[in-house]
């Protein structure tokens, strides 16, 4: 009798965590994490194949999650594909891209006059309608004048720089990048914030961790949080602090990424801690492929994949990608979905009980009924290089309906974004229009892109058409957006970012002169 | 109090099953099922991104066990690559090579007189010793006439063939290939066993599994067991029975993966289902790399790897290879161990509690450390091709101290083991000696063999001494066993197999007339 009485009372009790549980699901929308990576490649994590010893907290982080091999950015190059993610749409529809000439990858560097528009929607703006407290650590890139930065789109805390760490620069001719907390510069790229070029030291991805460590803390009793953490550890100049530095067998690259690994373990093992990890989705990609321009270690890896950063063939574009949620992601899954990073937007969205906005078109798909019920739906992959479309990834075809690595100009001077790879009608140095019959590669039977399918098989035209139809749907109903990346003014470079009077830190900017940005490539 | 001394119950309980657990497992050593397939490539897995969904089953068992992205076979050939997987040892230890010309590949067709000695102690005599009942469902590919066949090597069963499934012959010039059922032969392939070269259809691997699956029922009341599982339906020509043709998006080639990754999810899920999937080691992996030579649509991908089949580049001996033992080997987990096919032999001795045979070099590695511990143990790896040891591998770095991808004769005929992937420099058609000075890859940083080291920097030189010292110590030791494949003679054809009078299937062998085979590649 006793133990049937504690059986029921077991039972009544394991009812209602279940009820409890049910209810708690359906009422408070997850907490969400994005980590970005800078130009790590797909092929630069151990489960994909490198040997280096560099990712076992991604590795398992895989096996506790959704693993998608066939994950996409929205262009090869870092401001564009960052601005997509957060917007849910192609850079050709929220402006980030150029028309100062056909086809080239325009970027933020701080002499560049536009960025991010208030016409645009960003994440976690959409996010605050649920009441979630968003925080940006790391690189933001969607431009750097007041108006551009995170906290005028939706973000409530910024930890991080609005560019790349490129440095040190002089004062005279180009400031040093600023290092903002929330509103106001705290300090600037290679003076408070070291980077140490010659060593590669720098402890700045323990700082954006311990950024992260502490906004998780703080919020897990203030829940849902929306976390954007994007370190830049891995592009070039490629830093790690003093306790990584050397430990890895791939150079200062390897080392980079052995502490972003250990990072992302750390902030994972702390979600677990807290007892959240089962109300926080994670998301785990990078901005474009590795940086192969940037030899041996410098940059990264792409696996079987055809060149690299810079390029729309499937080493500037293919993303390492995982997807980890306890209990609501199904462990250890390989999901075989085209994914991109614009899916993030649209899936944010959908797990946090909102709507896309229907105002606009969205390119981002909600991968929800993918990552939980593992059912796949066909969609195609854009490939864009600044204001043209270049290839189309439809099931496991590509069509490429332009080519083009880079200029001879640049070719000649050593910027190779195929380094080693030259693939002879495939890579070329300058730009080649397929348009009318475009070059068809099956990305199941050859990765990397080596051989295009004869254009007088049945399988060619089958593909044509049905590539041709998705490609004729998307011109029609495209409306490019004002392009935000064609002028450039060293005027509005971070001469005197607000906060810089309390540092003393203030610089004169030179009287402006606007000029048409160059792009080249 | 009663829940208390329901709780002491309970304790009592739980603390009987845990110590009875350790006594099973220190006292019953597990059933060890080894799955070797045929031909398949690294780049195969989904886990390891091929994006054309075929293989589910085997990214969850990936997922549940320990994925070893750093798996090499012993010889980029089936022969030999799957004599050193059961004896555990170096073809040129064990004499499946020929000495006939300088670097080739050998194996054997059914011409050939040679094939496994009896001097060579194979893995299921050895587990015979500890009661094991071993059996052989598929390609055996040791030697075809009596004395070369399972059951005198110490396999109780034996359900498969001898050779590969090539054909249909004649009975004339050439017999078709026998199919055993344990020590007679029960028909042979294209006329009892029917694989339809048109179209691709076969039930051999549906058999197969059956086979496996039939075993295993019957073992589970006999524990334990031996299962080698060495299906050959990615062998070309490629197969698959009528329920997985063209159902896959990479021709007949991917049909076949989809149903062998069909018939491994078949196996653990029985496994499972008869509960004893705890004292069951698995392993899956594969002879050699895909045969690119075969073209789309009959062959696998070696992902990032150079060349194929036949090469000693990391595409001929690179193998996908997973490990799987709920509760026992850590699920999810990638090791970077350097493994081999060898080391088959070696833990599956140590899991049975037996000693490798010490009057003899075995080359095979105990991995349990690595499977229970995730421990990491350097140790070289060697590359050979007939009786050229052409590469060593030693951490991340590989030196080639011999490179051919095969003869200009063959080439200009259309055979090309490198299709689309020549290397200036490393990829050649003329046997290239490199003993003096090796070529050195880094394969962290260039898992592609495409960039040499340059030989002039601290890095070549710290390299070259490390790996040299490992190659002194091996070619000092190594005393090559008599090479068992050197002669060829149409009288030992499959005229007669044991069996063919029952089935009236006996065929006229012609007078001996034996000659030096020629191994062209």
């Amino acid at each position: 009798m006793e133990i049937r009485s504690v059986y029921y009372s077991s039972l009544i009790f394991w009812t209602v965590c279940f009820v409890w549980s049910i209810e708690t699901h359906s009422v408070s929308p997850p907490n969400i994490i994005l980590m970005l990576m800078d130009d790590m490649g797909w092929g630069d994590l151990g489960v994909f194949g490198e040997p280096s010893e560099e990712t076992p907290h991604l590795d398992m982080m895989a096996s506790q999650g959704m693993l998608f091999p066939d994950f996409y950015t929205a262009n090869p190059l870092c401001s564009p594909s960052r601005a997509a993610l957060l917007t849910g749409r192609l850079p050709i529809r929220n402006g980030f891209y150029t028309t100062n000439a056909h086809a080239r990858n325009a970027y933020t560097p701080q002499e560049v006059v536009g960025g991010i528009t208030n016409d645009e929607i960003l994440l976690p703006e959409l996010l605050k309608k649920q009441g979630y407290v968003s925080k940006i650590v790391g690189k933001w890139h969607l431009g750097h004048r007041k108006q551009h930065l995170p906290l005028e789109h939706g973000f409530d805390q910024f930890f991080g720089s609005p560019h790349c760490h490129f440095g040190p620069y002089n004062d005279i001719a180009r400031p040093n990048i600023p290092v903002y907390n929330n509103s106001e510069m705290i300090g600037r790229y290679y003076e408070e914030f070291k980077i140490n070029n010659k060593t590669g030291e720098s402890d700045l991805t323990q700082m954006f961790l311990q950024e992260a460590l502490d906004f998780i803390s703080h919020q897990s009793t203030h829940q849902p949080f929306f976390l954007y953490w994007a370190p830049d550890a891995t592009h070039d100049p490629v830093y790690a602090s003093k306790q990584f530095l050397g430990r890895s067998q791939r150079g200062r690259y390897g080392d980079a990424v052995m502490e972003l690994d250990h990072s992302v373990g750390k902030i994972l093992a702390h979600l677990v801690d807290l007892s959240i990890e089962k109300n926080t989705f994670v998301f785990f990609t990078s901005d474009n492929g590795a940086a192969l321009m940037s030899g041996p270690g410098k940059s990264g890896s792409n696996g079987p994949f055809l060149c690299g950063k810079e390029t729309t063939f499937e080493g500037g574009m293919r993303e390492p990608a995982i997807a980890w949620w306890p209990g609501r992601i199904p462990a250890g899954t390989v999901s075989y979905q085209l994914g991109t990073v614009m899916d993030l937007f649209t899936t944010s969205l959908a797990l946090a009980g909102l709507n896309a906005p229907d105002d606009r078109i969205i390119d981002g798909l909600d991968l929800s009924s993918i990552l939980f019920n593992k059912s796949l739906v066909e969609r195609p992959v854009f490939y864009y290089r600044g204001n043209e479309m270049m290839a189309v990834r439809l099931g496991l075809y590509k069509a490429h309906y332009w080519t083009w690595t880079n200029s001879w100009e640049e070719f000649i001077t050593g910027i190779d974004f195929c380094s080693g790879q030259e693939v002879p009608g495939v890579t070329n140095h300058t730009q080649q229009e397929h348009t009318m019959q475009p070059l068809i590669f099956h990305l199941g039977q050859d990765p990397g892109e080596k051989k295009p399918i004869s254009v007088l098989s049945k399988e060619y035209l089958d593909v044509q058409t049905r590539i041709g139809t998705v490609v004729e749907k998307h011109k029609r109903t495209l409306v490019p957006g004002e392009p935000q990346l064609n002028m450039c003014d060293l005027a509005v470079m971070n001469w005197a970012p607000p906060g810089c009077e309390k540092l003393g830190k203030c610089l004169k900017a030179p009287p402006s002169n606007p000029w048409k940005c160059d792009w080249p490539h």
